[in-house]
């Protein structure tokens, strides 16, 4: 096959851990004999720094002619003072809702080998495995009227039915791939976005007879994820709570550092980047955790491409580099040696 | 002192726990010499089984004509199916606005003898000590509009200046008579309403020059809630990211069933209440755990009565008890013996 791929490496360690990704890419491409056609474009702080826009027409242009996009990190102090219309993650934000990338899937699995770097005692951590499903154009992410005064500020929590609906049945899908359950996260004591939210769980689950469906609060979810997070299967929800949730559930591993991330559309159209952010105070130094990119790129493959069995051999070499007991300096245990982005991406090239 | 108390013991496990909390209360009153004028009323569940209403009016009156008001739990598996309005959460919401009680305070304090039973690592979970001041009666919780249709649904999150400046001093006044350190928590890189709570924050933080003051992001702080949570000393943070992250914060040290909250209003008058919720499942059994109840008596006394000294003697009297090693069904290691919600609560009262 061929497929073309934008390639967005954005700011602190976005750039070193997207080069691993798409060497990667690039042994899977001869392995496999498929094209990967990178083409590559700014995001984020650099595309701030050289057009004034944190998501540029070009690097638009480019995605709109490429089959998926991979994306490193955006965001660092040196922007932070700046205005909302100049900020990094105004260049995400903007590319979600340009793409309609309704569909943010974030799985969290627990390593056995990286346990040790859980905060959670091993016997809570270690049966984890679950996938949250957030929806990422709706919400108060983008509802209107949104503006603020000196006396005064609103925002908007709008959602239409349409919009509950493809994210619900997204999650449904997901979750007949895994153990067929969902816990559909609201807040639907108080909201009434909430209310209509779960009439649409109750409509949608009668088409999906298989699938265990459980309606949970959002403030219940927060404690279960820590007290019982083995429980969960696939959990959907709403775009603010599923941004706290699921980075709530991106620590309980102890593996934040290895987290994929997948925001697609209907048709399959998608964008993947790592759920850590950019770092910047160990941007070049080598001392960057590629898994994380390299793990997106696998989900590209799965996702976007149809390429399952690539995927597979991807995530198993990563799991087999950690079981050897390779680790980049997040991960490491006292003692042990610490390998650099480069070495670590070595190793994983040379178990594909 | 003479002060009068409206015990609304609600649902569930609630009366139980109140009946501890109150006998502990009429004992420090013979102790220090103190007059506690308790007179019940109902909310919740049980009033809307006898006067279908949540918040009946009498039970307004009644909390009126009293110095404070001390809660046990609303809500169960029975009024779930219910209308909106015949909620029981629906009382607890309406007297939060009835009586302007817009600071919630809920501190989290690891307990040495507890700590076996938290899902993080001791190293992590047993500096914790943390006070969380959300913000109660703003924000999406009552925003209008607030309705849905078939096709869409919509809620609003407003906050006035006026609003945030309140919590936000209350927050550094707190943080005085501890560690004089606020996070500050928001989204301001999403929401206009974070920005404004920025701007106050900074705005009022002038008048602070002694607190140290830190923003930080609900989605990071979500995280570091598990990662680090001996980082922080005060947090503060509007209606619903406090709901999510006061209930995420309530685990950690394995102590959800010792916490306490506390409701209150300008000028001191309060609500109190145990931040565990109703527990139907084992109401009525004797297992209930009364030491959030208790915990919160003793923060009436001193938030709402100013009696500084017979609250320590509560809560250093519930602590000599669990460092005695005795325990309700929640907390008790496996073979040890477990003590019913009344032996657990004379075991409080012989230590006062
Ligand atoms: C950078 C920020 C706008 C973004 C979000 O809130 O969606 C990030 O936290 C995320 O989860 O991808
Ligand atoms: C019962 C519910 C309405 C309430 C809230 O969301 O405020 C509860 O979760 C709480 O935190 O006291």
């Amino acid at each position: 096959m061929e497929k073309r791929v934008a390639v967005l490496p954005g700011d602190g360690i976005g750039p070193e851990v997207i080069e691993s990704a798409v060497k990667v890419l690039e042994v899977i491409g001869r392995r496999f004999e498929h094209t990967f056609e990178m083409n590559y474009g700014a995001i984020g702080g650099t595309a701030i720094d050289t057009c004034n826009n944190p998501l540029p027409e070009e690097t638009v242009a480019l995605c709109e002619a490429s089959d998926a996009v991979l994306l490193g990190a955006v965001g660092g102090p040196k922007w932070d003072q700046n205005p909302s219309a100049l900020r990094p993650e105004k260049g995400l934000l903007a590319i979600r809702k340009h793409f309609d990338l309704f569909a943010n899937l974030r799985p969290v699995k627990a390593v056995p080998s990286l346990l040790h770097a859980s905060p959670l005692k091993e016997k809570v951590a270690k049966n984890v495995d679950m996938l949250i499903v957030r929806e990422l154009t709706g919400g108060l992410y983008f509802g209107e009227p949104s503006r603020h005064t000196e006396k005064s500020a609103v925002d908007t929590l709008v959602y239409t039915r349409e919009e509950i609906e493809r994210i619900v049945e997204k999650s449904f899908e997901l979750a007949r791939l895994r153990k067929s359950k969902v816990a559909s996260v609201d807040k639907a004591n108080v909201l009434e976005s909430s209310k209509l939210w779960r009439e649409v769980v109750e409509e949608k689950k009668k088409a999906y007879p298989d699938i265990e469906v459980e309606h949970m609060l959002v403030d219940s979810t927060a404690m279960k994820l820590i007290t019982n997070p083995g429980a969960f299967d696939v959990i959907v929800t709403e775009n603010m709570f599923g941004d706290i949730l699921s980075d709530e559930a991106s620590v309980i591993t102890g593996s934040l550092g290895v987290l994929p991330s997948a925001s697609i559309r209907a048709d399959g159209f998608g964008l993947y980047e790592p759920v850590h952010g950019s770092a910047p105070e160990i941007a070049g130094l080598g001392l960057a955790n590629p898994a994380a990119a390299i793990l997106s790129a696998a989900m590209m493959l799965r996702y976007s491409f149809g390429m399952n069995e690539e995927a597979a051999v991807i995530e198993e070499a990563v799991n087999t580099v950690f079981e050897d007991g390779f680790f980049t300096a997040d991960l490491v245990e006292p003692g042990k040696r610490v390998l650099s982005t480069k070495e670590w991406t070595e190793k994983v090239i040379d178990e594909i």
